[in-house]
């Protein structure tokens, strides 16, 4: 089986299904033309995105003219938050996040911590999970923004997004939320959950790379992050990109279309993994909460391992996994979502993230287990702490 | 011939190449990692990411560590005026850049003048050539930078970019262009041009929408646009953009392996399109410089017409052609660079862009013309203003 390769790091990226790549390949060669042109050809590309636009907006219940396509979730959420510290710092320079956002949000706000605004990271529990409390006590006149992911990246908690909503919206502060993972996996209605920003990325869900979108709520007050010509109703400069646009919009149909069946499909073999590893593998820890999880996440630390080298023998597998975010890897910095839940520093380095689809099946969970257990043990008998604990609990 | 379309808006976009396409195919569906996971099969991503940003190097003789993807030409621009304002700042507020940049460039220092910063907006001969003489006496001890378009994309003026540069040089001030229409169109060498930014878009060159580049010379000050991740050496976050990249590097490629070939095709086609046009349709005027000029520009003036019925006209025969930038469709201003090389608001809208390409053949040029010559005598026997020109000049 090692000849096979098994993915196990669709939160990382997932493949672009086929059908995606069917609906974008008239448009790279034959329907070429500039939407913005006035030509009747340029009328088919229009239209194309006009329809991928009101596709989105419907996964997400709201109208098309709050989506805004962009160059992907870290673009997403950069404009989110810098532009409505741009346009709200009028009311003040507080904003509110917690300690296992993205990089893309958390960079961002250190950003505008730079350039005068004050951030208040929230921390979170043993779970990942925010403090509605701690959140409400935090918001003060001059907050302008609350940004917390609606699911995490590497642990896979889902966050109570539907109650932050609220309180955000009780209190007159905007709320972002980056869906970049829980995007098309999770029920997002952003008038049931007071969602005014939304941050999503085509290459999580099946479509291409180098394309997202940011819902924004209309009557927030919009400036650019890219300024120069008027596509995007004048908000995001550009030539649209008309292949990822319509890329995105056929995962995201597809991806909502099977909702129940894909989500029904990972949770069975997520929960497989997770009860093998639990049983079979010891000093293993399951990382993120264990009922507010996306369907396709495994996180798990392993005492005594070393995080890159249990990679490196996976991959001698042929399994691809991760040991947190795809963003910072080659960093050699324990993932601070890990440390975050209270995890210790050689404890963080031990983990593992495995994020399955709807593909993935019981006899490739199976074999990774099985590798797993081999690996672990292998590495735990080089380890000299491995030693020391066995002998100290002798 | 009305059945088959004649497109000879180039300038706007291009359609990718199959080359292109063939070379992007194989990344969406089988080779999809993502380059920073450490697994093998993402290896195969990062080296292909590697071997493009050489590849693009080489076409303006630079090295690869001086090549940031970026998700096209305007990002490119907004980044390098953005990123320069922020930090160079201590140094001084002052910009200098002319009347026909694109709007990227425009916006961008319309959003920096808000913020605090001076920009001095040269003016361009009635050709679009940028006056030495009132560039160099425009910078000042507080001038950070100089933003001049390589060439321009409504007219083609090519500009003097190796004086300006020296002039940049020699003063100490950084020297950015917006080479989205002129790169491989152009020779480009950042060395003996003393370009210390240079913007390029994919799209214009047989490549994808949605991917561009940002030269920046090595030992400029490089702030973000795009906080995140670790990608593209810590300065422009968000998973890369593979099969773009891919693209844009092979239609960059072959660009530049049939430069010679392509531009002699065009200038030949060109120049018979102007010829044509002054010659047998009267009140016509070529805009942009006659010698100086990209290889597929040409830009006239008919007076009497009105530029949307033109093209309306025009597409009804199968040709799509454009009044200006795409970027600015559906304004009813006239377009700023017209304005800016001295044309009466009511001549500027009576303008006409066709960008051809190498494809483009001397029976469809003929084509055009016959339409064109056909179209404007419609169009102005329509017109009162001639009638009343007409009786006036008897």
């Amino acid at each position: 089986m090692a000849d096979k390769i098994i993915y196990m790091d669709n939160a990382a990226t997932t493949p672009v299904r086929p059908e995606v790549l069917a609906a974008m390949l008239p448009y790279f060669t034959e329907k070429f033309g500039n939407p913005s042109s006035i030509y009747s050809i340029s009328a088919e590309n229009k239209n194309a995105i006009t329809t991928a636009r009101e596709m989105i907006a419907g996964t997400i219940g709201t109208t098309a003219e709050n989506i805004y396509f962009t160059a992907g979730g870290s673009e997403s959420d950069n404009w989110a938050l810098k532009a409505t510290a741009e346009a709200y710092v009028g009311k003040g320079k507080h904003i509110i996040t917690t300690k296992i956002e993205h990089h893309a949000v958390l960079h961002t706000c250190e950003y505008l911590e730079k350039h005068g605004f004050e951030v208040t990271y929230l921390d979170v529990d043993e779970n990942g999970m925010v403090d509605l409390k701690q959140l409400e006590a935090a918001i003060r006149p001059d907050t302008i923004l609350i940004s917390v992911m609606f699911a995490n990246n590497e642990i896979g908690t889902v966050e109570p997004i539907e109650k932050i909503g609220a309180i955000a919206n009780e209190h007159g502060v905007l709320f972002h939320t980056d869906a970049v993972q829980a995007y098309t996996k999770e029920n997002i209605d952003v008038e049931a959950m007071h969602i005014d920003m939304l941050s999503a990325s085509g290459h999580k869900i099946g479509g291409p790379k180098g394309v997202g979108f940011l819902y924004i709520r209309k009557g927030v007050k919009i400036r650019s992050l890219i300024h120069g010509g008027a596509q995007e109703r004048r908000r995001r400069a550009g030539t649209e990109n008309v292949t990822g646009i319509i890329g995105l919009a056929k995962a995201a149909e597809l991806a909502i279309l099977d909702q129940k069946e894909i989500t029904e499909k990972e949770k069975k073999i997520r929960d497989h993994l997770i009860a093998r590893i639990e049983k079979e593998i010891p000093y293993a820890r399951l990382n993120g909460d264990r009922e507010k999880r996306l369907a396709n996440n495994v996180n798990f630390s392993f005492r005594f391992i070393e995080g890159e080298s249990m990679l490196i023998m996976l991959d001698g597998k042929g399994i691809c996994a991760s040991s947190g975010s795809a963003c910072t890897s080659g960093s050699l910095d324990p993932s601070h979502v890990l440390l975050a839940i209270g995890l210790a520093h050689e404890i963080a380095h031990g983990s593992l993230r495995l994020t399955i689809s709807d593909k993935t099946t019981q006899e490739e969970a199976d074999f990774v287990v099985d590798s797993l257990k081999e690996i672990v043990e292998k590495l735990r008998n080089m380890s000299p702490l491995y030693e020391d604990f066995i002998k100290n609990s002798k």
